[in-house]
């Protein structure tokens, strides 16, 4: 507002006057505000991500593929994954500085003026990096900055809807793995036993939303013709609704990971079925044996068929496969069954962006360098613009008492 | 091909195998790929643009708003603002390096591998910048690299859309200022007389198709469960089909713009058309004369009615609407038809983005020297990748001759 | 409010109550009215429409492909192609009640109730056509009523886009062949001169808007699990907005039409440009001396070629071009004349839905009768709704008084 | 091909030529071929699924609601819900007919022709209900058509990405609920346990391809300008693949269906979980005992509490939470167990669309007619279509003897 009101002295200040770079001005401002305001809500849910991810890097789950059990790894893995993703989504979210964080004041209507105007006071007086160098630019784009924004924001709560789509499995009376708390679930108006996900749908929801805003404002900005034109105006609304639709988002997350009860034993659980450890048994059949790994996963499908009716592979069952294959290989069923541990398949993981519970601690104290960072930065920005405002005031003063 | 044939000799070369990653691998190495293809085809266009734009730095146009005479501008003026922006979408388009070079292999299906593999070598061989630091990350959002690269080409087709929407209608019969080279006009299969600007409308066509992809792969990528699943597959043919439609948009561009027929008397005599010079006059009556800016806009307004029929405003009107507002300013005629004179207009032109002669001089050299550096860098990559290629050969013929 | 206020009394009215489907039910009723308003504000359209049409039968104005004059047309030809489109939108609209005009009251949450509720009766009571006849499919797909219905407002904004923009080009100073009337222009905050055609605008931005509700609708819907999720709420705020911002529409349109400002003299004069009556004279020659027609165009392209410099084929460079392809036609310079002038070229139109005035006065006649229809199936829509409402009012008084 | 070999033979048949129509005419019959062909598909997979349906009409499963237990149903219901979304799905896309089954040829470039065409006899030649009545409605909207197939295909898709996702869920191990067919699972390149749902998942990723190319078209037949622009040659592309990429789904999806292996006893194991039957012993409080309802759920919500630990209310509880209301209600635990038994709850529902048994049955019989109609109706035009090749040959056979 302030900001805002020092603007309106302009002719004073040294700006020209257009309804037109006028809107892009507060537009940028309101953009790169909300922007710096959803990393920091960002960042915060990463950290909350983070510190559960450590809390529960030994926590054995099943690690899914196509909804079915595919190996074990560990719920602190699966977090730090998102963890991942989220300190990305802050990346593609400041880039957005490198585009837009540029001064459109003296575009006027896209052509410039004949007015003695200092834009690059302007420029330092209201944060930004440089004045933008074409002014028609400015004006025909009255969409781009926007849909950069859209677009980040769409992905951030595709990010989000994958976490919530997978928590809200997770907490299904199939899995019980695992219970929001319960200020984040909701009750039915007719069912009396019911605790709904709601927050998580709600999110979910948003996420198409989202997408469907970014298309909005593609469709807008595409074919037009140079310079402004009205169709361009719809973008503010768009971007407005995005902006109080999801700038929330990260908020509730955090709230919901860091009040998630998990179901340890459960969890553990479901790591004895449906022969999740198979393919550490074929990888170590391989490493151990100088198996050609085509060949050892043609014994090991035998293996499992074999173990129907079991959830692991029988050393029975493995003996007469190898039989079969004519392979001289004799495996006492402890190692066997070893091989087949959850505990046993997490410590053997050797890529460096798996569970293995020392890479996994690594991998999250980078990514909590890499955050810091971020904050770092924006924070930075913060101080700026709270500067600038200050100069402003002041700049604004001299002119009122002179 | 090379690479891909390098990373079938796995196990020696220290990677693990599964379809996911190999797939997850090939397509960044394609997705990179054609993105610094597309980067350094944009760049000539980017060229091509700055060299027309200074060719027709003092060649005096319609600025428009609303399509409306709004100011006097230069072709140059407009020209500029297309390389700017496309300058801008390189920018979006190597950022993608930032957020996805890097190393998959080793995420296997998402849960790493108990295989001692080497990641830091494979990303070495392979020109990454480094390993992924979260294997379930990597295969949950096998939509996301595609995604980036779908909106930034999206942004792009929707510049290019607004230029050949440009470019079409100043080539109508209406305006007659432009005319396409016969090689990028087609004929019809019934009127003998047609020049249609078929590759401008195929363009506008592909942005549309461009924003739609994009959708898709939003779509497809929102709400899934976490890990591998199938839907992802579709991505890829996704964005197959948005690199094959839209790669060869710049350098078409680039052709339609090198080869333009500009009708510089044509261009220059609807700048005496619709008041065009108003807004100058009504600037300079503020300049010169201390008068508010609302007070002179008001009198500015009522000397554009009284000069109905004419195409400027006269100085008799503007005299008239003087002494109605009580104003004592004093006008001789060639003053008042100097400021509305085109050629005086942008000379005028104060506005650092702006059309003067000398400032867009300075933006076309400053915005060389940008492209050159992203030029560089791309070039940098690309030498990057041939001296992999060439160490991953010596590679393998190491281990075959071993 | 009536018919919630009934609904509200629900125990003794028979019916169950569940948040889900009360919201369900609301939500019908809702878009069920708002399809009706717009189908008649659009009806008043395509009447507009109509009027002018006729009014401007014989007012010749370049037809245009490409952006580029094709052959002469009517201005109430291409008035009459939006009649036509916008009345199918009706079409389109009124469609949305075969698909979803049943009553959802008893699907609770998806699964029924053991209460003894009367279906049939709040059917009968709300003016739906019957029972929907699956409670899950209701509760499943709290979507699809709203993307049917956005989708339909989506194509209507398309073609209300394609008019805003076909009048926007006409308005320009380059075509002068429209003006519209003050009221739809509105002025600049700087330059004094300038009307713009902005509500035009408005329509085409909202037009993008639309296309991207409808894609937020179909990504909220898609691969959600069985039954009601929350996600679903969204798509009530994405159709709001939808009918918020694009319901006034079409009666905007229908002022703009109405108060047109037509230049016949220029659009008479566009005719004569650009080589527009070649097409006739060429099909003509094709059937007055039974020349094939790939023979006749050859001739006539080089005919339009040896015309350079001049606006129409001149019978030198007609007779030149025959004699050269060795066909001894003769054609006086009257005739060849007479098959260019755009008077001529309209009488001689014989295609069903072409400009030839006759066809045109029948098929505008055909139009009106299509949307007086469309008007009586809404008043009928609309009185039965009156009249449950007035049955309903009567049995709540008599529970009451019971 | 044979339609398309009697138009070629045009002059005689008394049609005009363009590419533009010749076009238009070209993708209507394809459009039209393949609507009836995907609709004719559809019928079989809605037979398949009623089928399915009423074998398991008395197989008890969980109702969800927010993907947590909310009351129980039947198989068979889940089953019929789909059978019905997708019988809409067909009207949906048979009113493509309405709306676009009619004959442009004679539209040439939109803007006729002086031939003296017979659109009347092409039109009856091609099967076409009536010519189009403006031709330049015809050649503007050169994406409508396409635009409408799509999102029809797109909201089918949608409804089948839910069936896909639900039974994906019920196939995960924690479920146990439902196992795929073998010729439906796909192995795993390194895990030699897996069986994927691989056919289920692509039918999700198609669905947000389909709702991407609705998007396309839509954005391409946004703000064009009247006539034909090149533009719109892109729908086709988008369209063609829409088309090969969706056709198949519901010819997998009924294989699917009925080849899918119910594990009847784990359905009904989980209804016993999760206090499933709590909605139906609360309306039998509020029926049996006229208590009010919001009384009622009062009380049974605090009798869920008192039963926790266990999965249905204990009679004990729910003496405890009346007596606390003051409710002088004696219930015997027989009741209150038998009220909560699934097979009872069942019997109980009395909502017409309802998992009743009696309903479901006389439901899909009903739904069974609808879709027996439509069959009727598409057969209808397939003869049709075939006649009028016939009579297109005979005309080709007499115009070539004569």
């Amino acid at each position: 507002m302030i900001e805002k009101y020092g603007i309106e002295s302009a002719g004073k200040l040294h700006t020209a006057r257009s309804r037109n770079d006028q809107v892009v001005l507060d537009l940028r401002l309101y953009l790169r505000d909300q922007n710096l305001k959803l990393v920091l809500q960002n960042i915060k849910l990463v950290e909350g991500l983070i510190t559960q991810a450590q809390k529960f890097k030994d926590c054995l789950v099943p690690g899914f593929t196509h909804h079915q059990h595919a190996m074990v790894t560990t719920f602190g893995h699966i977090l730090l994954a998102f963890a991942t993703m989220l300190a990305r989504d802050n990346q593609r979210l400041l880039h957005w500085f490198n585009l837009h964080n540029f001064n459109p004041l003296g575009s006027v209507v896209g052509y410039g003026t004949s007015f003695p105007i200092d834009q690059k006071f302007t420029s330092q007086l209201l944060g930004f990096d440089r004045v933008e160098i074409n002014s028609l630019d400015v004006i025909t784009n009255r969409w781009e900055a926007e849909a950069d924004l859209a677009f980040a924001i769409s992905v951030l709560m595709n990010h989000l809807s994958i976490l919530a789509e997978t928590l809200i499995l997770f907490s299904m009376p199939e899995f019980k793995m695992l219970k929001l708390a319960d200020q984040f679930s909701t009750g039915s108006s007719i069912m009396p036993q019911k605790k709904n996900p709601d927050p998580l749908e709600v999110i979910k929801g948003k996420a198409g939303l989202a997408a469907g805003l970014v298309q909005g404002l593609l469709s807008i900005g595409k074919g037009s013709f140079i310079g402004y034109n009205r169709d361009s105006q719809w973008t503010k609304y768009l971007i407005f609704d995005l902006l109080d639709e999801c700038l929330p988002a990260p908020g509730v997350m955090k709230e919901v990971i860091e009040n998630l009860k998990v179901n340890k034993e459960q969890m553990r659980k479901w790591c004895q079925v449906g022969f999740i450890g198979a393919t550490t048994l074929l990888e170590q059949l391989v490493l151990n044996f100088k198996i050609p790994f085509r060949k050892a996963k043609m014994v090991m499908e035998k293996a499992v068929k074999y173990s129907e009716g079991e959830e692991k592979v029988t050393s029975a069952a493995l003996k007469k496969s190898l039989e079969e294959e004519e392979m001289a290989i004799n495996l006492a069923q402890k190692q066997v069954d070893q091989w087949q541990e959850p505990d046993e398949i997490v410590k053997l993981n050797k890529s460096l962006g798996g569970p293995g519970p020392k890479l996994l601690h690594k991998n999250s104290n980078d990514l909590l360098l890499q955050i810091k960072k971020q904050q770092k930065w924006v924070e930075g920005k913060v101080t700026q613009k709270k500067k600038s405002i200050e100069f402003l005031n002041q700049q604004i003063n001299e002119i009122m008492e002179a």
